[in-house]
């Protein structure tokens, strides 16, 4: 009986050749029938899973001949488990390197993925191609390293124009920075704080990451082993700065971007720039809104709004809770922020009712981190040789679609696990899902981004009173001094916080470019998963993530630390390959469906 | 026969029963007569080579009973090649826990090193252990990351005072404090300059590294792996900066330690600072040197420096090459720091003449990295498995006594390679040497520190006569417009520039506690390899550096990235033991021969 590792060679020497000799049939059948092959700018010049061998041979048959896929390999010993045997890879296209990884029952592929890690002739110089630093020899009226980058920064948007810019400055707009960076692609972030890391200084005060630490590395410089679990907002606001610095990114900082328009004819953005007073015109080949998920803010309209004597603020300007101390406050939303604004509003000794307007998932953050995360992000997975790198790539290599069947016995054991918790906070009223189809935290993130709270202590206060709960009532007005509810209620408050969350990042090309370009590219993230704040059809990947939209040269990049990571990658080798003058066909552009 | 791991064990078992039952004899007999132990602090709480068969027996029967020395295992597999087996181990003691590496040659230690890591129960929080950044649960009143930062910011050194202070904020300094940082030392380190790495800023213009990147890291945050090979003195200058942000060290710029005085009585240091123009007093435990090799600058005394008209400095203040375009320059000396500003000079169309005193060690970069640091320093000693701390213990697991003989051959091997150069060097009249004993460049290093260029590309220059060079003639006196040399001949000089090196870090000690305390701590740095600028006796050691000195709590560290890195564990080990209130009963401490 062969090995796994031979049986895995033998099926990449059979796709190796069903490709090569243009038979997109053979290729298919290697594939079960309700196969998955996830692209990730491999070959398709897009992000897209082809879902069962009928999308599979269509794929093949469209792209081979251009792309031209070579050098199959596996990397590596493959593993067997429970049936299924898994194996990493390695592989070529005509313009690229990528790795894979796939998944075979009974012979034939359930999950394939293929990767773009570098284009060829366009590699990054790291390790071994390195710079020097210093050209040895001696050279008449040689420039340092400072005076060469005194004079980029003066002259990259002045004299030289950028190939490409990055609207925000926070985790997204710094790592796919320095992904150009690294490619050699001239690239301006335009940040409107003062300094970079201020998006998550200027958050309230008790902020801490959710996501820990293993999830959160950026490229190329990974936080040192002291870093703690859940890093407070001001440490990673710092090291954001540091990064910025150490990766000699070109970031303008109090840099707000007024207007941007594509010029059709020329090929190029016409970026409207207001960078701390001057009024700059940039051109750009290529624009990225790294605006982030946390873009527009939501801020219902309430009658009486006007007539409220105390203040009123939307979540993302709450600071200090020691300013309430004895203060009555109301906090409408029932998600991250809002737990996290009233366990602090509680710590300082304010009198602090949340407002839940809708049922939410509570998961407890050890049990979240044990359960979802712990096999590829923590200790343990570093201790089982799992780097950061190979837990991306085993992320990315599980196809949207099957994700909520995995997801779910997940979540099963977390309401077991935490049933008490679960079992008083209903008993205080709060309303609770685990996602409409059980499918928990991140499925949810995915297909909405909102509606959960990981647990770092609020629910305890919330399930004992400590915090008021008002639950399933709609807020309808406010009077001078209260909150008004749908039956009736008056709740006494100096301060209403909404943390009702942010808009679609398509806001931001509303806003900044116009509503016909965000009517064109449609709605961001989601899956098309026909659930709740997720309409379908089914899509089958982030919409308008880091691929290309129906508008040309846009790009949307954004999410947690680890999306910043990961996905910043395919982003700029897109890019890279644009500026390099490399072909991109683009197979499947996703048609859009909804509006932003 | 046994294997080479099996070998390996078996001696480790015999000497940790021999130990144990407190048998000297039997315990040095397993050792070569001419046999070496180095020991960094893992039971002398010195850093102590014994030299030979009888030096092991005497400190076994004077600190084992107390030192407790247990567990000795290999460390992975050993390995066989020329007689010598090699292998890695590790060891614990009653306060610590260590590595090492021994060389046995027929059954019996060659070189045997152990190096303390870390102190049981003062383990740094790193990894499974890490702090976790935010205290789950809900706790009225709690305070920020930041807002204790703050704290710790205004009153370290004024409410609270810190155990250790720090003097000197360059490489030495900042890694010394990251280590005592994350052993929980309360640290100030008091730097002279604005900003962190302005040490290296302030130098001339074209300075770089003279060693590779893969040589140059600093603990705990590799650089990434784009870092330039020779990275320019601005970027290392704002890698240190962004390094002493990101360890979060209590890091006072703009402070000048004006003098310090040991209180024997309190047992403890009074150091006046003068804080950017603000007088503070510290009363640290312990005090450290970290003032740099680069400490006082030599400027010799020449009859007529006062009726000079031109400019003339250290080479230390020399900036910018290219306010001296068409000048004439005299730059005396002929080491590192003379041949690039000559060079600088040449690049900026300046008439630069050197002045060689006496011979110099050249050594060609490339062929320096490929034969002197390619083994342990390198992409290919990487690829071969040797991470950076492991190249350390090799390096450190050499005892001083053998490098000469080691060293040899490797200058011999460069003299072959580059014959032509030298050729060519010695037709212009340079003065060549490979150190007395023909042991090259890293021997002079440690010797005295100074005596080479490491050739980046300035010895084309002297060699084709670009840069002019009048070499064995001594400089006797300065006229208005000249400079005279003994023989009477007057070269004309807008600009002399002294590249005459710096004094011995204890001349510090004698400029800011008293030349009472430098005398009785005496020389620092070299061997006693009685060669030139280095007086015998033989130590053995470094003297002075990173182990306890005649002076209770005074320490002196520095050197370059590479022994900045590494011997600041040691170093701080000693510092964190004695804070702990671990006895650190010291064997054999150094007397002292000669003063500063």
């Amino acid at each position: 009986m062969a090995s796994a590792t031979e049986t895995v060679s033998g099926w990449l020497n059979a796709l190796g050749s069903a490709l090569k000799a243009g038979d997109a049939d053979k290729a298919a059948d290697l594939f079960q029938e309700e196969g998955f092959w996830r692209d990730i700018v491999g070959f398709t010049w897009n992000i897209k899973t082809m879902e069962g061998r009928d999308q599979i041979r269509e794929m093949i048959a469209a792209v081979m001949a251009d792309a031209k896929p070579d050098e199959w390999k596996i990397d590596g010993e493959a593993s067997e488990a429970d049936g299924v045997t898994e194996a990493w890879l390695t592989f070529e296209s005509g313009t690229g390197r990528g790795k894979g990884h796939i998944r075979l029952m009974d012979g034939k592929a359930w999950t394939f993925l293929t990767a773009l890690q570098e284009l060829k002739g366009h590699e990054e110089h790291k390790g071994p191609t390195r710079d020097q630093g210093v050209s040895h020899g001696a050279h008449k009226h040689r420039q340092t390293w400072l005076e060469s980058r005194q004079q980029e920064e003066a002259e990259l948007g002045y004299k030289e124009q950028p190939y490409c810019v990055i609207i925000g400055g926070g985790q997204g707009g710094i790592a796919l920075g320095a992904r150009l960076r690294r490619l050699g692609v001239a690239t301006i972030i335009l940040e409107k704080n003062e300094r970079p890391g201020d998006s998550w200084r200027k958050r309230y005060k008790s902020l801490c990451l959710h996501d820990p630490v293993w999830y959160d590395h950026l490229p190329y410089l990974p936080f040192p082993d002291h870093w703690p679990v859940f890093a407070p907002k001001d440490k990673i606001g710092d090291w954001l700065e540091s990064y910025t610095k150490i990766m000699e990114l070109n970031y303008w900082t109090a840099s707000e971007c007024t207007s941007a328009r594509y010029d059709e004819d020329a090929g190029e953005w016409i970026v409207e720039v207001d960078r701390d007073g001057e009024k700059v015109t940039l051109r750009p080949k290529q624009l990225v809104l790294a605006t982030g998920m946390s873009g527009v803010p939501n801020i219902p309209t309430l009658e009486g709004q006007d007539r409220f004597k105390g203040e009123q603020m939307h979540s993302s300007r709450f600071g200090a809770a020691a300013d309430y101390t004895g203060k009555k406050v109301v906090v409408i939303g029932s998600n991250n922020s809002a737990h996290d604004i009233c366990a602090a509003l509680w710590e300082n000794d304010a009198d602090v009712t949340m407002l839940q307007r809708s049922s939410t998932h509570i998961a407890k953050s050890d049990t979240l981190m044990d359960l979802a995360l712990g096999a590829l992000y923590s200790e343990q997975a570093l201790k089982n040789g799992i780097t950061t790198d190979m837990a991306d790539l085993i992320f990315a290599s599980l196809p949207y679609k099957i994700l909520p069947g995995l997801q779910v016995p997940v979540y099963e054991e977390m309401a077991r696990r935490d049933k008490d918790l679960y079992d008083r906070l209903e008993k205080a009223g709060f309303l609770l899902d685990f996602g409409d189809d059980g499918s928990g935290l991140f499925l949810k993130y995915l297909r909405r981004g909102s509606g959960y709270y990981i647990d770092v202590g609020a629910s305890d206060l919330v399930a004992n009173g400590d915090i008021k709960l008002v639950s399933g009532k709609q807020v309808t007005a406010l009077t001078e001094d209260a909150v008004v509810l749908e039956d009736g209620t008056e709740i006494p408050a100096d301060l209403v916080v909404y943390a009702t969350g942010y808009g679609s990042m398509n806001g931001w090309a509303a806003k900044l470019i116009s509503q016909e370009v965000a009517d064109k590219v449609g709605k961001c993230w989601g899956l098309g998963s026909d659930t709740r704040k997720d309409p379908g059809p089914w899509e089958g990947e982030l919409r308008n993530m880091w691929k290309p939209t129906q508008q040309e040269a846009l790009w949307f990049h954004g999410g947690n630390l680890h999306q910043s990571r990961h996905y910043s990658l395919p982003l700029a080798l897109q890019i890279k390959a644009r500026e390099a003058g490399i072909p991109t066909p683009v197979y499947g552009l996703a048609p859009v469906y909804h509006l932003g």
